[in-house]
This record gives structure tokens, C-alpha cells and sequence, in this order.
């Protein structure tokens, strides 16, 4: 059974992919300062050629983008999105062995992109060969790698790419970069991300700052600030913006029931944030249902006077970083006018809207062939149930893929990760997590060719 | 006459006092850092010495306070308020020259500390040491000299020090530090000051930053601060902490009346700030009177991520910098209790109250003997006529003195000020303007004696 064959293919095997992502982890690839970036990127086209595939490099969007292909006995195609780029390592005193030279002790390989997103893409390979191996030396379906490198500063790219290039990257399903493992070990994903709009926001009043003497004469930038992000969102967190929630689906019914089948995290949100209570004093049920509740967060304010001590002076500028965090069919481009419309309403034509950048929200539907072909051979490698999350509250450039290829985009279920201290000192991934990925993934691919879609 | 022969004294003699400014601005002392502080103190006890004074140096409130005594021939005793520390000289790259190297070019004397305080310090010493020549050697009246060196950050002991200092500190009236020409170039004064509260707000509700794709979940301080401002001022500034009203007097009939004689400075502010409008949409008298309004000002906020791009985080901390300014009769201690009583009330029982200092507001009578004195010496020596203002916009520390020692204080009336670039590079004073303000303060010691009050 290709199964068993594949399991023993990356036991036998194990030790040469370790190396390999020792070997890529050494190379640095810091997208948010460019060190090493071009050298990695050739390096990941070198790699993917050494596992037999047709490779591209792809310039124009940032980074390169390398893209393989590899044939299968069957048309159809299962794509891997991954990233060669990593966080910057700082701060590097934390780190008990240099981030850039990795190593292996107590069962786990330690480097900087050991996890994310390194680790993942040298376990798809090697999922890939010990299927190939399992089918005498085929692939059953088609498989594309997606190995970008601005992922870590946002991918500002990547839906253009995708766009610029929808025959080379035509397929029938795709596995995002990472996965799978929750806070409580159990394999599962998220069906869908919500969108998100992250805009700033900029007043001034005043051409200087002035002294507070004046504060009977002088209009204040914060003053206003404050105003305009007042007339955002009521005391019950409901945004004001009209029209905000017109494209608001209603939850569906199956959405419920995965909602209900959902561990509670309250006890552990409580713990860790150490928390007094919950956005809108919601509890249990009312908890879960609050992802498909579109958010207005404020990520920061910056006015006046912030050192020690009393500095009396009305400030003459006001900024603020929003990001609305959007659900399906909310539309961030249409959002943004509505903004820009409610702004204007209410008298604060002066308000500039000074910077926008936007995800759309996606969501596949749980009884996609693909989510059950990944609930399955999850639930065979970790042998506990596969858990289905309706919709994460984060946002990915998933949708970038999903809408334009017209396919289901596992987003975040399939590979490894629990306690990897991603973006942190000291990044590491267990070898048994790596080779359960590996296992996994295996399975899908070995699958893929037969689903019904 | 008397006046004449103090005239021809300070010119006589205006070289010498020139050199003594020098001297005393070549002494850096700059509270903020501490630089030269202790050395300026002796040097001023030197130079009160050189002209007559007792002296004593006072410990125990910050940088010592030198205080100086000369008897006169009446019991009735004149307070000069004065001090020594002077704002950091930062940036020097913009100097002309360094500013504790002090250089007299083009009528003008640059130096740090040339206008605030120093060089109005030595102005007064000319004028006294004019009168006691006119008079044969003896002061008509007793001049008290207090000289403090914490003056440029908040003056934080002079309270308590003159609350512990009632006996040696009589007097009959006081001239605070400084004067006198308004931005026509008018002299006058201000009659009083609004007391201030400045206190610093801060709220946390989550134990550290959070991903903001819980913000469906976890809630933000910054929202928190957002709320907690909304509820302290509504949208036509009315300040709706309950009881923040309770002891605000009615405007006098005679304030008002010199609120009408008061020049329009909106063109002035509108150039200067490039304003759009004013608070409230006020103009002309209505604008006038708005200084009797109590205010609610936000210095600064600090919350969230404040760098370049976007970072999707709920903060989890947040705190606000406000200062209230106040107006007679209204008690900073009082409106702190009201403050605390209102955020109760509202339910924001996390948010702390840091930090607060504050001033009490003060303000002298229009028609008081002291007021009438200054105004007919200046428009003796300026020729023009001598503004009264009811009440300033600002605080300052000069209530410590009005109210335990009983007596009237001239805030900011007498003395030089126009142009003189204060707290900036290339401080400076112009010759003319320091002879005037000796010859002004000269007239006031000459007539201090005769006042029937």
C-alpha cells in the first residue's frame, strides 16, 4: 500500500532532508533588509531542480518569485505556496545557537526559518519524493511549487503575480505554506480568512504645535483625532460606517455546527492576555460566532507630546493606523470609499486618508474533497480527529490564489507547528513533527489525483 | 526729579550692567541636566551681595533659592520674582554664536539665559541700584529679590518653599520675572493666570500586544483611551466631568469691558498657526471672552505601533497626557477628586491616574494700586499705552506667592519682551529694550512707598 511505502521512504530518508534544510537555513534570506535574499532564491531553484522540477524565476514583484513544475500521470495539479524569505533574527543575544547556523539537539533542528517557512517546504519535497518513489518513480498528479520571497513584508506582490500568470500556474487545488498543528496538538485548519483593510488616518490643524495656554483658541489634531476614531465604532462595537455591513453573509448552518465543535480557548486567551473579560463581555457560544463579525482595531496613535513628564502643547498633527478585519463578501475596496464617504459626511473632509493596503476575505467550504482528503490523512499520520475552523480572524494572501485560479486553498492545516517560537530567538521544529508533515502531506498528494472536483 | 535722575543713572551706568549680564550668561545653568546650576547660585548670591543685599541660600526645594533683602526707608517692602536656571541651548548648531559665550553684535545681547531670566535679573539690579542713588544712597522702600533655580522645569518646590518662608518673604507686592511688550510692541501686563491640572491617564487590558485578528476577541486599549476621552469633553467643548463648573465666577463687568479694549490678534494666530478656523468656531468678542473658559487638553497620546507601514497588533496598553486649564475660583485638588469621581462613574474604573501636578489660577484686581503704578510708569518710559489683559491663557507658579503671602503680583508686565527668541537658538535682548525695563522698574521701586494700599 503507497501509504506504508511512503511512511518508510521518509524514515529511510529522513536524515538527508534534515540536511537539506540545514543547508537552507544556513543561507540567510532577511526579506525586511534584503541580506541574502538573491543567493537563497537561486538556491531554492537549485533545490527544486535536484527533486526533478522544471523550474522558472520570476522577477518584477519584489523579491523573485520561483516557481516548479513537476508532471504528473493525471492533468491534474495540487500547488504549494511557500517562502524563502525569513524574519530578521534580532535580537541575536537570545538565540542560544547563531540563527544562520543551524543546528540539531534534543530532537529538534534549530535556525532561523526552521518553521516558517524553510522546514515546511523542504517536508513538502520530501513528501513529494517518497510519493514519486511510492508509484515507481510517477507522480500521480501534477504538482507546482510557489516559492515566493516578500512574504514576511507582506507579499505586496503576489496577487499580481498571480494574476500576470494564471496559465503557468493553472492547477486544481493548493496547500498554503504551513500548518497544522494547534494549541492543544490536535491537526486541523482554518477554512477561510477573514479580509482586511489597514488604513492610516492624518489631521492637522494647526501648522505648529502650540502652547496649551491656548487651548480655548487653538483647534487640537488630537482632539480631533479622537472625534473621527469616535465616530468609527459605537460603545457595542458596532461600526458606523454606513453601509459597512451590507455584503455581511449570515453564518451557514455547517459553520454552526464546526463553531460548536470547537475547543473553548477561553481559559487559555484568559491565561495568556492575562484577561479580565472579553471584547463586548462575550462568552462561550456568542465567543466562537464572533469571527464572522468584521473588526475596526486601532494598531496605534501617534500625537503630541509622549516622553516622561508634562509638555503643555496642543498637538498640531494626529495620526492613527487602523486595520478593519473583513469577512465574506465584504469587499476592502469598497470598504475603503464607504470610509472616505462616512469621513466626509461628518464634516472631516480635512481627515487624509494617507496610506491603504487590503486583503480580500476567502473561505472554503467544509466539505470540500480537498479539506476531507486533508481531515483524513491527518487523522491517519496524528491519529486524532482533524479539527475544522469555519474562519481564522487573521488575513492571507490565500485569496490572491483562490479567486483568480478558481481553487480551494487549504490555508493553514497541512505541515507542522506547535511551539516553534516563529518570528522569536531560538525558531526550532521537532523532527517528529517534521517527518508527521511529510507523512501528511504524502497522503494528499498521493490522493489528489482521484478527488471529485 | 526723581525720574529723571534714574535715567541718567542707567545710561550712565549701562556698560557696566551690560558686563554683568555678560558675566552672569557666560555661567551655564541648565536645570533640565544640571549643568552649572550650583555655580550660578553662588555667582548670583555674589552679585546680590555686590549691590547692597543680604542674602541667604535655601536648600531643601530643588536647586538652592537664593534670596536677597535691602532695607529702605519704608517698611513697605516690593517682591521681585526672578530665576536663575535657564532651557537647555539645544540645537547649538543653530547659534550664531554658543550661547554660554555671550556676544553683544547689532544693538542686541545673544546669550542663553539673555532674556529668560538673566538678563531681566540684572535690569531689576540697575533699577534698584538707580533709585538708591536718586535717593541719596537710601531705598525708599525694601526690595526683596527671590531667585530660584528650577524655574524651566515647573518650579516644583516654590510652592512649599514660600509656604515655609511667610516671614522672611513679606512684602506688599510682587513683580513676577518678566515683561512687558506685547506682539505690537505695547506694554502691559496680564492680570492673572488660569491654574492648570496636567495629569496622565493610562489603561492596559491586555497583558501584552496581541495579533489584531483577535480583535473580535481581545479587547484594546486603545479603543479603551478612546472612550475614556469621548466621555471627558462633548463636540462643543463642553468639559462633562460632573461639578467641573461648580466655582467658575461670572465674568466682572470690568474684565469685560477690557476684553473689548484688547487688540484682534486673529489675523496674527491665523497666520502664525495657519489656522482654518477657530475652537468652536468663535470670533471677535466671543473669542475675546474665551480665556474665561476652563479647557481640557490632550498633550499626547501613546498607544500601539507608531512606526513606518503597518503592524496588526491590539495594543495593549494606552495612556493620555491632559492638562485642564483652570479659571477663578476653581481648585486643581478639587477638580482631580472630580475627575477620579467621573471615570468611576463611567465605568472606566481601570484607568489610573499616573501623574498629576498642578497650579491654582490667580488673578489680580484691574483697579489695584500696584496695576495703576506699573501702567503710569510705562506709558511714561514707552509713551505708549499700557495694556491690561484680565486674564491669561497660561499658569504660572505666581499664586504660590499672591495667596499665603496676601498680596498682589504683576505677572508678566514688567520688564523686556519682544522678539527675544526665549527657550530658542540666538536668545538675545536688545539693548534698548533692557534700558527700558530698568527705567520702567525704576519708577515702580521710586513709587512703591507712597502706594495707599
Amino acid at each position: 500500500m503507497a501509504h506504508s511505502a511512503i511512511d518508510h521512504f521518509l524514515q529511510e530518508n529522513l536524515e538527508a532532508y534534515l540536511q537539506e534544510t540545514l543547508r537552507l537555513c544556513a543561507q540567510p534570506s532577511v526579506s525586511a533588509t534584503g541580506e541574502g535574499v538573491v543567493a537563497c532564491a537561486a538556491l531554492v531553484e537549485e533545490i527544486l531542480q535536484n527533486h526533478g522540477f522544471e523550474t522558472w524565476k520570476i522577477e518584477g514583484y519584489g523579491n523573485p518569485v520561483i516557481v516548479g513544475r513537476a508532471a504528473g500521470r493525471s492533468e491534474r495539479t495540487l500547488l504549494f505556496y511557500n517562502h524563502y524569505d525569513v524574519q530578521p533574527p534580532e535580537p541575536l543575544e537570545l538565540w542560544d545557537s547563531p540563527p544562520f547556523a543551524p543546528q540539531i539537539r534534543d530532537g529538534k533542528l534549530f535556525a532561523r526559518g526552521a518553521k516558517d517557512d524553510k522546514g515546511e517546504f523542504v517536508a513538502r519535497l520530501a513528501a513529494v519524493d517518497a510519493v514519486r518513489a511510492a508509484h515507481g518513480g510517477a507522480l500521480p498528479c501534477g504538482v507546482l511549487f510557489v516559492v515566493e520571497g516578500n512574504e514576511e513584508v507582506g507579499s505586496p506582490g503576489i496577487a499580481r503575480f498571480v494574476q500576470d500568470h494564471l496559465d503557468l500556474l493553472h492547477c486544481h487545488g493548493a496547500l498554503w505554506e504551513e500548518g497544522g498543528l494547534d494549541f492543544e496538538g490536535y491537526p486541523g485548519t482554518s477554512l477561510g480568512r477573514r479580509g482586511i483593510l489597514a488604513v492610516e488616518l492624518e489631521v492637522e490643524t494647526l501648522s505648529r504645535d502650540a502652547h496649551s495656554g491656548s487651548a480655548h483658541l487653538l483647534p487640537s489634531a488630537a482632539w480631533r483625532m479622537v472625534r473621527v476614531l469616535a465616530s468609527l465604532k459605537d460603545e457595542n462595537e458596532r461600526i458606523l460606517i454606513p453601509g459597512f455591513y451590507d455584503d455581511v453573509k449570515p453564518i451557514a448552518e455547517l459553520d454552526l455546527e464546526l463553531l460548536r465543535r470547537l475547543p473553548d480557548i477561553e481559559p487559555y486567551l484568559r491565561e495568556t492576555f492575562g484577561l479580565r473579560g472579553f471584547v463586548g463581555g462575550l462568552s462561550g457560544f456568542e465567543l466562537k460566532k464572533a469571527v464572522f463579525n468584521p473588526t475596526c482595531n486601532i494598531q496605534g496613535i501617534t500625537t503630541g507630546y509622549q516622553g516622561p513628564g508634562t509638555k503643555t502643547v496642543i498637538p498640531a498633527k494626529a495620526s492613527a493606523k487602523l486595520d478593519f478585519r473583513l469577512v465574506p463578501d465584504q469587499n476592502p475596496t469598497d470598504i475603503l470609499q464607504k470610509l472616505r464617504a462616512h469621513l466626509d459626511a461628518e464634516g472631516f473632509t480635512d481627515v487624509r486618508i494617507t496610506h491603504s493596503d487590503y486583503m480580500f476575505p476567502y473561505k472554503a467550504h467544509p466539505d470540500h474533497p480537498l479539506v476531507r482528503l486533508a481531515a483524513q490523512a491527518a487523522e491517519e499520520v496524528y491519529q486524532k480527529p482533524y479539527r475544522l475552523i469555519p474562519l481564522n480572524g487573521g488575513s492571507s494572501p490565500a485569496y490572491a490564489f483562490a479567486g483568480p485560479l478558481g481553487i480551494p486553498v487549504i490555508d493553514a492545516g497541512v505541515g507542522f507547528g506547535i511551539e516553534n517560537r516563529t518570528h522569536a530567538p531560538n525558531e526550532n521544529v521537532r523532527i517528529q513533527d517534521f517527518l508527521n508533515a511529510a507523512r501528511h502531506i504524502g497522503r494528499i498528494v498521493d490522493g489528489f489525483a482521484a478527488l471529485e472536483t
